[in-house]
């Protein structure tokens, strides 16, 4: 029996100490093959590179897995592994992250994290991008770790829901003992309350830098939130197809 | 009785033909600002710039309009305006484009287009994001600004649902008297097949630059896709909840 082909990719760059967490738990469960940005790509977005070319570089970085690096984004990784590393042939899934901070609630959209994620659904591949609540770049992974590992074993067993094959798993920054467990659960409706700092450079020019402080409007128990802010670790099964179905109807005046 | 404030930006730029063209109309419909990025920013998704300042200069670009340049991305676009230029107060319509190429189907998650319209949904503003199938710099936009002043008239009388504040609209490359109307439809299940040209830089470095073709998988008449196949301008209200409810049981699984 062949093993699984996994992919694994993320935004914080190939030495971010997340990937490592990453690999070191995805490499008991199959072949991993490791396709990484460069360097630091957060906020990107679902930024795809067309205006530029893009290098793909062999790096010796973990012991007996190839690994490349890429000077595009993380969604560029995920095409590139794809068509040029695996020449269309299967990858069985997508393992991104894991991301130093959150991207619960309205966090997915902006997310370099999720958009590798997003990208090998559309793609067909069952995909997992996993975010820890704690920016910092030594942060403990050990709780992570946790999660992904009884993740991959659940999954494993279980399989992905044939019409969902995207999964948003945020996790809190809490010990493994502290841990409440896994939730599955949907998306708060959060924004992001911002302020920007103006200043001046240099040479005397204005500028303005974002900063801001996220907002969560959703008073529900049964969000990514919620979940997090009571120590479980929060699953959002997650979709591609933006519509809003439950308003199509009202817009029919459009048509007239 | 005050002019309705409405806030245009795009993700072509400042100089693209495509703004101008959507200012041309909306000036029509109340009073506009114009907050654009100084650089074309396509394929650039749903980035916004947290690592570096943003500047905002003013232009003298549409007679007796305010418009300013930003260095930064379509969302920041959004957020410079709302934060900055409004100070908080109301804008009471955002409206993006009109993009240079086609924002149907799956191209909303990759397009800056969309991601500025979003951005200002998540803020309770209304927004549209317009885009016009023809991806030429001298592209005719006649057709294109028949439907943004046929559905600015239509949404002044009815308004917008009160939990779907965005909507992604494609036009179709047809004179206004091939046009057979608006429809109103969800995204179509499409994808794109990618290839990746491999060639060698002049220091003999290979490089590997994306191109590919979109691919519908969609067989629906109810897709934007078939409407805009079928001489229709497509209408798709769209969310930023991306949670897919349908399985959120079948993952129940990884709570054990």
């Amino acid at each position: 029996m062949t093993r699984p082909v996994i992919l694994v990719t993320n935004d914080d760059g190939m030495n971010a100490p997340g990937i490592a967490a990453l690999v070191e738990v995805a490499r008991d469960f199959g072949q991993v093959i490791v396709v990484a940005p460069n360097s630091p790509q957060s906020g990107q977005g679902h930024a795809i590179t067309i205006e530029s070319p893009l290098r793909l570089n062999k790096v010796d970085k973990f012991e007996g897995i190839d690994a490349y690096e890429c000077n595009g984004t993380p969604a560029d990784c995920v095409k590139l592994a794809k068509k040029v590393l695996r020449k269309d042939q299967h990858i069985d899934l997508c393992l991104s992250g894991i991301n130093h901070g959150s991207n619960a609630s309205i966090n997915i959209i902006y997310s370099g994290t999720m958009s590798a994620a997003m990208e090998a659904a559309i793609e067909g591949i069952n995909s997992i991008g996993f975010s820890l609540l704690d920016y910092n770049f030594d942060a403990d992974f050990s709780t992570a770790q946790y999660v992904v590992r009884s993740m991959l074993e659940k999954a494993m067993v279980h399989g992905f829901h044939d019409k969902c094959k995207l999964l948003n798993v945020n996790i809190p920054k809490v010990s493994p003992g502290e841990l409440k467990g896994i939730k599955v659960c949907r998306q708060a409706d959060g924004y992001w309350k911002e302020e920007f700092k103006v200043g001046e450079d240099p040479r005397k020019q204005k500028y303005y830098w974002l900063s801001g402080e996220f907002v969560n409007r959703d008073s529900g128990d049964d969000t990514d939130m919620w979940a997090l802010d009571n120590g479980f670790a929060s699953v959002v099964p997650s979709q591609y197809d933006l519509t809003h179905y439950k308003s199509l109807l009202s817009y029919n005046f459009f048509e007239e």
